[in-house]
């Protein structure tokens, strides 16, 4: 890895980068990547389902909990250059706005690779509006006709998909491995945080032991104790193939 | 690319790694690869269809032509290992016999990369017995049970699959571009020692153009002017997203 | 439709070209179209559940009766060129021997279109098997260097594939229906001769008039009122499109 | 080809139609066929930015130019009646303003063959959406109870699509093949036109060479030197196979 | 079955429900269980086509004709709670204002059952967007921390998609059959309602018949005659395989 | 689940019955189905590369071990009725004679569900050949003109896949999760048994809770802790939905 690859990462939810990601952003971080990581909702009304069954709980104190949660997260995982948009989900809608805000974003940070969710997530409409838009905006951004302030245009970023919960129904397919046995401890802690999916902790442990498995078995590198596997939305190209 | 990388590559017929990967080759041999070609069959029955114009040619002399050929090809691309098995063709036939004698290869030369013939040519049976025989193998090939004189089981080998001639009616997918544009001049000269099938050279380089234009648009590598594509069988795993 | 054009059809068991393309090959030898049929296989074993039913029944007494259902069947067509290869079924196996027949016969009669059974059948392995070996002798018959005695190679032919019976399971895919309007009456005709598989007479005829729908809907043509579909293994190439 | 099936093309941007279907376009007008073509977009944000590349250039410039190129290229395809939408690109926004107005143009053009960008591309967003909207038009068009001024309610159209420019990423399969000899100069000439593509001139050449080699391999028709294929959205229906 | 599972039906159009599913919903009454059937559109100005064959009718005409022949239908079948929400079709657009209703609606009847469109419908966009929203809906519908007056979250319900027209070319897959041979006659009758598509309703009969044909070949249930067939958009989970 | 379910497992090697189906094999037993098992190889060369670190081990060593492990993990899980065919793997071979005993074995004990691999396994040539091996006996079983001594055909069976090892990569499919809560301290013994590859045990033990979750989710059972999933070849066919 090229320490200076620019990591975008874009989360629906206050928890997707952290479950679906965390060792990785860690894992750059320690190298120095730069990254950035930006919540676009607090997943209040659709992912903090055990917060609600405090009787008499507010949107407001469900909101709370969830930013402290994910800020809690983010400082685990070492992330400095955490945004919350706070935008309503369940339904979080792919207005306009968002994508004018998302598209400055891109040209603003510059990212050499853009972490977001898969195309298809068959239990989570939120999950596909945001695959498509990060999508759509990396090409406008992309584009030189499309002027936002003083910004150039970007250049193709590389566009990685993020494991959905279940993945064959969501027709995931691993585009390639990345190792996270230096920083599960981080991952670990970061998803230790969140209080109202803490069900979830178990699975992503479990998820990122069985992705080492994998990928010890295709690259035959047995030091791989924990992986996280992510969908190439775009073939790689360079000098050479890649095993 | 790490120049130590051994690259084994499996033709169905006499032309194949040529057209399909004779600048990825080239560029291996380049680094200090140790490469290693072989070519199972002539193609006398099937890929040889110019030749058998003249009157009265027997199938030994379309086999002199072709073995010419394709040694004249090889040198051109710097391959100092290139072994004909001289199997029939169209149908060429994976026999058990033919099995353990590619399983004894794979266990000599170690590859860390496999190059053949991708999993569905729309246009041609014989590439998709090649295929399934050369995964088959090295499948049986990693097994530390199957023994083979005094050979260890490999590792799991980095397969790759050449474009077919019709792509889209293959369902191929580039899986990596490989940047060609260094040894692009040695495929052309590779390319012209084939008299059977020359209108296959100005084919094969507009694609080589064409795959150059995808590589650049895909990379932002604007120095890729060459490239071949080659479909992944398997994802990588690494130490970071390769962009 | 040019008249002229020539008709092969390879058919695994007795019946199947009757159910699945009768109508058809009746349109075609109507415009005068040359038409042989090839029955690969009486289906003694896998297709007369309803003969074994007799007590005592033995296996030639039900080859006798299949033979006489599918030359009666071929007469209400106007077939007059049907052969009957008689060989094993439940598993119909292509041999080396089977194939070198098929492809002498495809080198002789040198059709412009090539009508068998589509890739996938879900529950058939022998129709996957005709269908793999149909494709393969195409091939190899293509090939110059395939020497069968005096015969040239021939061209590439337009292979068409037959509905299985459960289509959406088996993958299916119409790539063109043909009206068979006027045919259709020999159709019926045609299925009537099969005592073994009298349960699908009613199927087909259904099948006939919703595939005229589907052709009606498709085309806007109202005076289709039967139709068959088939699968197209290749794409069409001409001076327009085909609407 | 009938020549008096009318061809109504609806093209994203500026050139789309030109790299993709120019030759077409040209073939059937020379047939004598009434071709219609529609650009809803100039492409100034999306797709000029070598014109940007010069410092200063307004929005409005870079139309004039675009405007300029795309009437000029439509003159040397011969094409008489060519409408520019003018809509703003990247992203292009399928309204329902303009989903009226595209119905309306439907029932008053009456096309036999519907020529739009394909279901899916990878790299472009607004070719996806001028897709959908295309098709729904058309479905909306077809329908007897949509009151559209004085208007009858047309016939299903065949409706096909455009080669996406990186094809197997895009899943492109092509259904049919054009042959576009005859009008392959004037398809270079309209290709000139553009200043601000230069690049892709010779990428649409070799393409079209490709293409014209995959046509003459699937049909035997050796007089095809430049094709174009396109995406079938539905089966064809008729009086027998095309081959 | 249990009788006690309760079914919500949402259909795009004024008959959708009764070709796709009429069978399975008056099986489900019979057996006591609570249904309920939300008929979006009327149809009006999408599938009336033959009302439209009047002189001067008016869309209030057609969409008087369309609800008594719906509440006709719906009584033949049993159905003692109707909805009509009479929205606009071609297009039929997914408003939030739509969305919340339908969401209402999912925490008010709790259906264990969700009966709606398949996911692709290759002639009829309509019943796209209703797919799409009727999921969309039921995760939202799901989620505790979406507040809808004093309902409670809803569990994950089973859902299931109607066949489209032309099945194969909408890639539909048979999820499972429902034995409809008891309530088969009551279909028949809701068909005979509809006026304006009489040209349906042999169509489906012959439908119930086909997949009856398959339901017998799959079970081995020969008491089989008529049956739906429905894809399921989720595995079921439970003690033991359904054979 | 009805306990009279005959139930035939048909594994590649000596463990893969009890990875992939232990816990479902066990509850069947325990609810009293009639059950059997056919191990056909014992897996001496593909799947003991543990046994074969020792240094001097001979074949017929490997296999003693591992035929005492599998009639151990059998115990464990209950199966009284487990056969070794002992047939050499990698590659297992099918040859006719096998196929001739297996058809021979599913006339004699008459399954209702018959558990083998599923269709595609990416790393395992095996298990594809069984996969098919398996699906064309069933075939040739349910067929009356296939005379199998005294036995008569046999009905169609509900037919379901093991997950392969990566399954995402396999296209595997869950179609339906069985709750194995009540059997997995059987499965979990089973495991245990298997020394030459105790690294698996973890493995699927994590994934047996990772289907729990995903039973869970979908079903809303909360009781759920463990589950498997396998494909499902076939729809179900009955008298209303599965949820």
């Amino acid at each position: 890895m090229e320490e200076k690859k620019r990591l975008l990462v874009v989360s629906a939810h206050a928890a997707d980068y952290v479950w679906r990601a965390g060792g990785t952003i860690a894992h750059y971080i320690q190298k120095g990547a730069p990254v950035r990581v930006i919540v676009l909702s607090l997943g209040v009304r659709g992912e903090s389902n055990h917060l609600w069954k405090t009787p008499g709980v507010t949107p407001q104190e469900v909101a709370d909990i969830r930013r402290r949660e994910t800020f809690a997260a983010a400082k685990a995982l070492g992330i400095q250059n955490l945004q919350c948009w706070e935008l309503e989900d369940y339904p979080l809608r792919a207005t306009p706005e968002l994508e004018s805000r998302l598209v400055e974003e891109l040209r603003r940070f510059r990212p050499d690779i853009l972490l977001s969710h898969d195309r298809f997530d068959i239990l989570n409409p939120d999950h596909n509006q945001v695959s498509e838009l990060v999508f759509r905006c990396s090409v406008i951004s992309n584009s030189a006709g499309v002027q936002v302030g003083d910004t150039a245009a970007t250049r193709q970023m590389g566009i990685f998909g993020f494991e959905p919960h279940q993945t064959e129904l969501s027709r995931y397919r691993p585009g390639c491995f990345i190792d996270i046995t230096d920083s599960f401890p981080q991952k670990k802690a970061a998803m230790a945080c969140f209080q109202a999916q803490s069900h979830l902790i178990q699975y992503y442990t479990d998820r990122a032991a069985m992705r080492g498995n994998h990928a010890r078995r295709l690259s035959g590198n047995g030091a791989i104790a924990y992986a996280e596997s992510f969908s190439a939305f775009f073939p790689y190209a360079g000098d050479g193939f890649v095993v």
